[in-house]
């Protein structure tokens, strides 16, 4: 997948699952290292969990700088914003900034559903059901990581429709290339479009999965 | 490994922890998707860990997509029946739900006991420790990732003889198989009934392995 | 990697991450087998993630006997000591049980950095982050998978200078062996004592790593 659109996609997904590991690492009192590694595993940890599965080894995160530039870039960027603007006043101004953040999340979904499905197909283009859990392990892996390290239950388990729109985005795009054919460019932007725009309707509806009524039961 | 017979016991398994899955993540009133993660991960996680550590790549859970359509399936039926049945009143009719819970993750811990152990028998033999290894992994693997997603330690590590049955099982095994040369299928019959009747007797007797008194340390 | 020297620094980091393992489960009450899951995560966690990550499968620590005799011959040492001896007037003898530990806890920091480093310098010597990265995960992986077995935020994400003390060996000792290809043995010893100095220096004077200050933000 030497695809330059496919590396857009890669790199757009990295930046802001990048930004939104620091922010969630800051919002915890984590010192600088921290903040390094929840912003790493946020976005290259989704893509390390893919390699691994499909045995591109090593995985490509760890071949090209550019990751880490991206990485330390974002560290250097948000932490000088949130060090010597006064956030409050800034927010004001810029709105909230939690908006921000969920935005650059959605769009780290719906690239790296599109970059996880695309290199299922073109590694093994039979097995639907690995490529489509690619797509979904590349989008939500980086942020279970990150959560599991952040000591908190995954919120893609607890939330509203996360996992959700790429999964859906994911069997959008398989459909759309192995049996239709269409062409891997328009797939991948419908897929994105359609990733993104699913989370973001869901975050302003409010909307959740049904949840079944609970039973009891102990574990001995 | 193409015996029909390992293949009944990875289905058992699959099938069992599927729904030991499902149960844990309704009682953690979980929504659909966090149901589907759970089971899932409890079902196919032991496996996928056994087949990264084995270089079976890609795992065979994505593979074949009848482990999808078990996962699927309990979830419909353990979905329908704790919602649309009374269940204060169905527990009473059909004696204790945690019971039946108990019992599914026993047979999941004799079957993925078996299938690991025999996986790891056939693609490196010489290799005690990573085939014994490979059974208990296969077997609590699936566990400790549910355990680890929704938030608690690990009850492998807390609780009664757990991993410890599917260790004996699982010593068992390689050592009828490859030393004294039993045939595979009386190897792994009786091994899948010693690693459940140790769990249920364990269960039923209350047993717990001997804890070491406790020494204060801080860790800095 | 055949070399002794090498083998030394796997033995030594092994030992010392095996009985730091088996403080911090007896510190948790865990029982026997919990002692064992935990002082073998610690011991060779590290080295597992390291060794899928490169692709030498199955890992190292399943082919040879050896790690699994140090792991139980730590916890009979140390079960042992903790079981019989009286510990309140063992330690006004012997000093502070905890120093023990956090020295334990920096030889194997130091020793699997070396280890970790060289294995990547080994396979893959153009690819300056895996390698450094190799070098810090082998130093900390272990305890990380400890700390979330354990059910704690892992300590190396908020502590002192920890992972900063093996990044820094390990950037020195990818530096000195490729670019400049001072002798490995050399490399190595001066990168253990870097890396264990630094680790030890930072407990002493508790240096802290510097915090960025605190932005709120909701995750939806």
């Amino acid at each position: 997948m030497d695809a330059i659109w496919w590396q857009i996609f890669d790199l757009l997904g990295t930046t802001a699952f990048a930004v939104s590991g620091v922010f969630a690492a800051i919002s915890r009192r984590m010192d600088l290292f921290g903040i390094f590694v929840l912003s790493a595993a946020t976005a290259v940890g989704g893509g390390i969990i893919r390699d691994i599965l499909i045995g591109n080894i090593p995985p490509a995160a760890f071949k090209n700088s550019i990751y880490l530039w991206i990485i330390l870039g974002s560290m250097a960027v948000i932490t000088i914003i949130v060090r010597y603007f006064n956030i409050r006043m800034w927010r004001r101004v810029v709105g909230k900034l939690s908006i921000w953040y969920l935005v650059c999340d959605a769009i780290g979904l719906g690239s790296f559903t599109v970059t996880g499905t695309l290199l299922g197909c073109f590694y093994y283009p039979d097995y639907w059901i690995l490529d489509i859990t690619l797509g979904v392990l590349t989008a939500v892996g980086g942020g279970v990581i990150r959560d599991v390290l952040a000591g908190r239950i995954p919120g893609v388990l607890r939330k509203e429709v996360y996992a959700t729109a790429s999964l859906l985005g994911s069997i959008f795009l398989y459909g759309a290339v192995i049996p239709f054919e269409v062409p891997l460019e328009v797939g991948a932007i419908v897929s994105f479009s359609v990733t993104v725009a699913i989370r973001l309707v869901a975050i302003r509806l409010h909307l959740n999965i049904p949840r079944i009524r609970r039973v009891r039961h102990r574990r001995a």
